[in-house]
């Protein structure tokens, strides 16, 4: 069994439950705050946004939240999900040490992703919701939300960043077959989004903006809501299943993980992976080193600060506190689309500033090296996000390869490359350049966020 | 056990053994022929070609061939592929059928391509040969190849039909992502893509020139070969794993096919997935109808002749009898790159002669419907190729909801559309028209055809 490439778990050890690492922290998470009073957010705050089932789960204490049968019967469309065992990578590194990777690629939309999108539809269909907004980059949020929505019946409506819109015209065309509408964003579809078309009818357009078009139209229709695909507790909890089951199999052929490294953006894949293992070293029953990896172009944990922040740029969401480069921060172009967040999950930054886990960034050029490396032994083209991962998995692996050691390192392969091609097609050309993040850039974009003390 | 989604196998289940159903026939297959001398071809004729391996195997009358290990090893990185039960297509069908599809997307290059690119590599890099040619369309079968050649050591060289080397720029990125060297065909590297190029610059090219060149250039070099993505009996072999493990998954769950059903292009999944349940009929264990599926612009099946013809444009290769359109027929561009080929298979062609296999062909319209039925209801965007198979069994299924058949239907779903959105966009437009083969068309194409009497 030691030998195996890939180990597998039948759909009855899908976990039934998602973990709620709060319940296990050391100190309590500060709370939201109200955009507008700055009191803590309540249950109420959050209505027009989503169903109560939603904003109950992101409240909670409770350790363990039982997974619908519902959600269950899609889950197994794709779920369990392989663990590998990166055999020829190892070889190919002349490396000691033993390289595992959860691989979330084979889910419909590609990535990690419909792991929330399906409860979240879920719960709101039981609520009566007729449809739901959301706001996407590069597009694997909206393919998953609408491949979710497929499956229950809901309309789902999807801003997607301009820029992405024009140049990466085949995710837009997923989400249309899972039957999303798509818009441009800025879109003159929203005021807001008028408005900005007005002073640039070329607008590329912006995450947060795109934010807020959904936002608006979900607050505006007493039968829609907006969902959002990283970043809040309810999300990083639904992402569990990832975890859970690489315990699982880790169990099954008695590996223990010396390291695990996952790549952040917003942190729900990162969470996802890492919690139940945390929850594990909590108990005292493993040690692994947990270690964040960020792109060095948009480095929320190693070079933000940790201070409440708005999740959008026009300010409409409840201020969160986590690790944040400022709500106007625009990373560079880089290709990793889903690391370009400002911000981290409340819930990551909180678990950083506990001391339970490590953070490095690393440029993404090593990145794509990784990731033509990877490809080449073990078969997948990863997504650009996962090259964060390998790269930094292959850093500990050489390491060993000088140290002797033979650490055990797992890791989260959130996604394939397959829709991302054109990024590798940049990197194979040595076309892509390293960002050198200055400094004064973060300190601007942190000017702007409002001193509140929490 | 019924109830499950996925029927998975451990990796000590994937088949150690390709099926050679020649052995099986009751009526032996007519030989190729050279093609100046229309004498039998001999062993050394393929000498140039392939590896001594491969043509042994092209030529055997043994009816099972061992796997190596070493090809075993690639196989693990996906294989055993998942065979699913598509119970929510069947229940928006409200179809009392059962459906089973076996997925062959999850290789590395997102299709079954790989279960012969990687034999055929681990041959040639045995024999010592440095260097691959091959020509591709679309780009499957290119990246394919390149991926097995990363595995072993190997060059990898292709030759891409220049109209889909320019349109489309994804497949051709993957290719280098595994180390392959891709020319747009016709080419300035050899003599024939050179004279070409001089009458017309702009030339979009065509499968048979790339394969000319690709011939070429292998014949050429001491060190370098050709390798070729279906219609050889060695090719078809190799897919032999997919229908071995469906066996054996259907198996698993009490599952017997009452019909089967396979896209047909070159023939090489169609056989992979039918040979060994046609190994069972003819010994009278069960009696499936085996149903190939073609698209109605390129019916080489149902409306070709059964005559000797060359398998490239340029004659270059041996004379084969097959299903033939005539190899001057140009399909006109329909989206199911892989199913252009005009002709089939010999070994397809002779056990649809010998009435163990029937054909219907069915327009890109109705293909792509299924497709996207498919997706919103089993969450896989298919390859355009496999949405004839899906919509052929979408076909039975409903039969079976007028008559109230419980019929159990198996098919491959031999590859995902992730690099194939582009004809979806279309489709999902308005802009995609079905063709109107007419039989002129084809009796001009067939009037080139050497009239050779085998």
């Amino acid at each position: 069994m030691s030998d195996v490439n890939k180990i597998l778990l039948e759909e009855n050890e899908i976990p039934t439950q998602w973990y709620n690492i709060l319940a296990d922290l050391p100190a309590a998470m500060p709370p939201p705050l109200h955009p507008g009073t700055h009191e803590p957010a309540t249950a109420e705050d959050f209505g027009p946004l989503f169903p109560k089932a939603l904003i109950e789960q992101e409240m909670t204490a409770e350790r363990y939240v039982d997974i619908p049968e519902e959600v269950l019967d899609v889950y197994k469309l794709w779920r369990p999900t392989p663990l590998f065992r990166a055999h020829r990578l190892e070889k190919e590194l002349d490396t000691p040490a033993k390289i595992y990777y959860k691989y979330e690629g084979v889910s419909p939309a590609g990535s990690h992703k419909p792991n929330t999108a399906v409860p979240q539809v879920f719960y709101n269909a039981k609520e009566g919701i007729a449809k739901l907004t959301t706001e996407t980059g590069a597009g694997q949020w909206g393919s998953s939300l609408a491949f979710a929505c497929a499956q229950f019946g809901l309309e789902c409506e999807i801003w997607q960043v301009a820029a992405s819109y024009r140049s990466k015209p085949y995710r837009r065309t997923m989400m249309e077959i899972w039957g999303g509408k798509v818009h441009p964003s800025p879109s003159t579809v929203t005021e807001y989004g008028r408005s900005l078309l007005e002073k640039d009818a070329d607008h590329p357009g912006s995450l947060g903006i795109a934010i807020s078009e959904a936002v608006s139209e979900a607050v505006a229709d007493e039968d829609t809501r907006y969902a959002l695909g990283s970043v809040l507790n309810h999300v990083l909890m639904h992402q569990t299943v990832i975890g859970e089951e690489a315990l699982l199999q880790m169990n099954k052929v008695g590996a223990v993980p010396d390291v695990l490294v996952g790549c952040t953006g917003g942190g729900s894949n990162f969470g996802g992976l890492a919690f139940p293992f945390m929850r594990e070293k909590l108990s005292g029953n493993i040690n692994p080193v947990i270690r964040c990896v960020e792109p060095k172009a948009c480095p929320t944990l190693t070079k933000g600060e940790y201070r409440y922040d708005f999740g959008d740029t026009a300010g409409l969401t409840p201020l969160m506190k986590m690790h944040t480069l400022g709500h106007d921060f625009v990373p560079e172009p880089i290709h990793a689309g889903g690391l370009r967040y400002h911000g981290m999950a409340p819930l990551v930054s909180h678990v950083y500033e506990l001391g339970l886990v490590e953070a490095i960034s690393i440029s993404q050029k090593e990145c794509f090296e990784a990731g033509v490396l990877f490809a080449k032994t073990e078969g997948i083209v990863p997504a650009p996000e996962p090259t964060h991962a390998i790269a930094a998995a292959i850093r500990v692996a050489l390491e060993c390869k000088e140290s002797g050691e033979e650490k055990t390192i797992l890791t989260a392969l959130c996604g394939h490359g397959h829709l991302d091609l054109a990024s590798y097609e940049k990197y194979l050309k040595g076309d892509m350049v390293d960002i050198d993040l200055d400094q004064s850039v973060i300190d601007e974009a942190l000017s702007t966020v409002p001193d509140i003390q929490g």
